[in-house]
């Protein structure tokens, strides 16, 4: 089982857009859809860290996998988020999203027992029985607590079901190391998380990312993406620039580790283009925050151009 | 909203057992539960760390529920972990246990978005206006990333429907400041988990603990718990030895943080008293461990009588 | 080698009174040497963290250890922090300890170098040969990096020279476990360092603390100590509550780590016992936190008397 | 004050060569100068962690200062650690380096008591009025603990005496940020520690590296900096991947943090540069891995030849 078609460049992970707790706000995620697409991205994350994915009930998880893939119809890859720390409900949104014509499907180690590396290669396997669809691992250490260690990556490029990973753990050693131990798999992509190392992980050999700010500024991270590919150092250095600008502007108000996802949800509201309310256990931003977030945009204006 | 009834003493942190992934073992969970209430326990905590509740699907985490209070049948309290990502998905379990006939709820912070100490407060009066039952506070630092720190744990001694606190962060200091705390609140109870530190918890004047080996020898910890509330030094310090010998000969077997619970139910089964099937992302012990684990009980024999 | 007379009770680790970066407050050491030997200390800890010992220079090390060896003049054990990430330098001092008339020397493992617990135990092997004085072991995780593990306390107690250990890792439950381990073996103190875990450490059979704050008020301690020592469960919950509430406020003002030691220090100045000046990389507190040390003095005043 | 000639490239953390615990291999030392200057190195790093600086007595470190000065006699620059967790200790040593002829001097934080920044930025203005040398700042957060952050680098940017940083954090993103603060301060160089991000370091705009295996192979490590220099995107990663592997077969014996420089000083000994005694609280290799750097000696021969 592989992937239907390659899958390379920028990826957002989408953010839900949201009118309550539990009500998808269906229109905003409707223009979403079609504001990524039509900057480039090569496919869309549904349901990942960014896309608040945990915080929302089952029931809201799979409406959101049916309507975002409708939409699509074909036109990019969809992948769809199924970690969860109960195997049974992985399994059953997996098979959900199957039936909804999502093309691969993302996990991460269940995140409350921490598992060994030998316990997690097994758990792996169970599941790779079980799932309709190609697998792409997602390593995420500073929330699940539990990493995708080199060992297990290295098992992984032999399992048949296995199509690639992503990696958050801003380590770009190890980023270095997969990207060297897929080399000759055009097959098995290796995707960058943190935005501001999108520029030297493409020039490393991976072969692109799952930016957050994509959600926003598709156009940019596009560009990024495609300047590092084509062995472009002097723009890949100036987009990275703006990226990072991007980072520095927008995701540090508040003084939590949700200022990222709370920025972008917000600055997405400012911009029109969803309803910025958030899944417990976080909260949009109050009216100071917003004011600063729509400043900062206006001050990203001519950055975010290209 | 109050306990029904005041809690001290002994609250095993029980078991799930098991047949297959998603099949619960009704008669074990029978014999379990008489074996605890027979060995003297105050009250059962269903679907803690212990009880793999996580790892469950939600619809065997309601028939456990179900089960567990039909069969307690008002002889002891049953609280119930409710700890999920999803608000949601909480609430619902929250009144499901309600109309089963639970005593009380039991929460962890939600465990993959990290959450400030205010956002965690935000988070627990959203649902404390949706809960049906009294909650507890379950302090488990090492597995969901965020704490209660003291200054929430401050706020929550002033909020209705909080109704005591689990503390397994391990540290002794934190423990006697909120047993300072809430000094002259016998109606809030604060437990132990960690259980080497079980009678030093009740000697600086803790109400109980939460011990994973009550499962197995419910007479030792409750005789623990008599011990220290009732001063004897003597007694605390040599039945905290055996409690703590206990730990050392069965929580190690196998490399990884999963070890305890692993020992744990192969001794329930070694013992018969329940399966030892695990729910994934563990798998219960092969044949090494489980000759290690009888060993283990063969040498625990003397020790465990009181 | 053992040592000459045992220790139990209440050893302060000492500030170190200062005049300037690298002169001794020679007039307050001896204030501060009396002060806590009236008040019951059963020795003194010289050049530990309290005490400011890596932040000294060699020259001024060695003099604190002659003046103040003298000054006890065999009245108290004086016990000599020798601790250093040179080999060569800690053996000089701890020569100069023994003949400045020290009765035992303190060592943590080096604090740069990251060791594994076998290079740890090959490292204490080469130093044991080289000293000439009877040996503390110092577990201080938080700042050393490495601890001594359950293996190494184990192996050093077999070991000739080594003669007891301190604890700072506030981990109760290991320090329960040595405290089991050295059972039989009252020629090996297990002392406590954090002094919110002064009466529980005590009570669980630990021989005595070092607590800064009995820098300041060394009868308070020694009469939390003696109340446990005897058993006497009531008297040791009001004392240990005394203490704690010492450490809340006058070890909290600054944000930094560093804010235990500069209020022990400013306090101790405030007492007039010894100048508050402190080495780089710290700075003595300002007059806003001087000020609030003074209130929190005043406050304390009754709390303090025993 | 500020760097006599700028500084780019190579600058290879010399190891000690020791023939005791306290006795320099002064033939060793002379061979391996040579070496690295031969191999294109554009400086020497002193008394770093590959140099095991902080093992060594206070009286090795000035011998070893004094002697590589000479020797190098201004053919490239030297720069001298000092980091010291005593204040009087680091600003002797730093005359000394003054008196020798050194170009610049190197500081960590000082890594026994943790600071906060702003009592970090204290003590480097503290220190600064001390030195007689410009300064670079050495970021080593494992070993430290304290991490020079975003805010410190941007405020010493503004600092008479200070020069440039070395980062050892590993964190790219940081490193980045770093030298976009940098950008239009040729003086002000900003090196890389860990080797395996040499390149992309230097593809983001970095001015060279501070990698331990140019002790060994310094013409390999020079090439990749030019190469990365020169936008040479395919050599770049050739030469990485080939850096990258010396780590793998030769950084990886041993259980222990310290099999780097186990493997670096093993390695010299056996290509005849120096002796590889270690100073506590290590020890050098003995035979079994011994024979396994012999054997990844032969294996990495074709590939460290550029």
């Amino acid at each position: 089982m592989a992937l239907a078609r390659p899958l390379a460049g920028i990826v957002p992970p989408l953010l839900t857009p949201l009118l309550d707790r539990d009500t998808l706000d269906a229109a905003g995620l409707e223009r979403l859809v079609e504001h990524v697409l039509g900057g480039g991205a090569s496919g869309l994350f549904l349901l990942g860290t960014t896309g608040e994915g945990p915080s929302l009930s089952h029931r809201l998880r799979r409406e959101l996998v049916s309507r975002a893939c409708a939409q699509v119809d074909g036109r990019a890859s969809v992948l769809v988020g199924v970690t969860d720390t109960a195997f049974v409900e992985t399994v059953d949104l997996a098979r959900h999203a199957a039936r909804a014509g999502a093309d691969a499907l993302v996990i991460a180690p269940p995140y409350y027992m921490p598992q060994g590396q030998p316990e997690l290669r097994e758990y792996l396997g169970h599941l790779l029985s079980e799932l309709p669809l190609p697998l792409f691992l997602y390593n995420m250490p500073p929330l699940t607590k539990v990493p995708f260690e080199l060992e297990t990556v290295r098992w992984a490029l032999d399992q048949d079901g296995v199509s690639g990973l992503k990696d958050s753990s801003g380590d770009m050693a190890f980023f270095s190391r997969i990207v060297a131990l897929a080399r000759g798999r055009p097959d098995w992509p290796v995707l960058m998380g943190p935005e501001e190392l999108l520029g030297p992980s493409v020039l490393a050999g991976g072969h692109g990312g799952v930016p957050g700010g994509a959600n926003l500024f598709p156009r940019l991270y596009v560009a990024l993406h495609r300047a590092a590919r084509d062995g472009d150092l002097e723009r890949t250095r100036d987009l990275q620039e703006r990226v990072s600008r991007v980072g520095e502007r927008l995701y540090g108000f508040g003084r939590h580790p949700s200022a990222t996802i709370k920025g972008i949800k917000c600055a997405a509201a400012c911009l029109g283009l969803a309803s910025d309310f958030m899944a417990e256990p976080f909260h949009r931003f109050r009216e100071t925050e917003r004011h600063q977030v729509e400043a900062a945009l206006e001050e990203l204006g001519p950055i975010v151009e290209v």
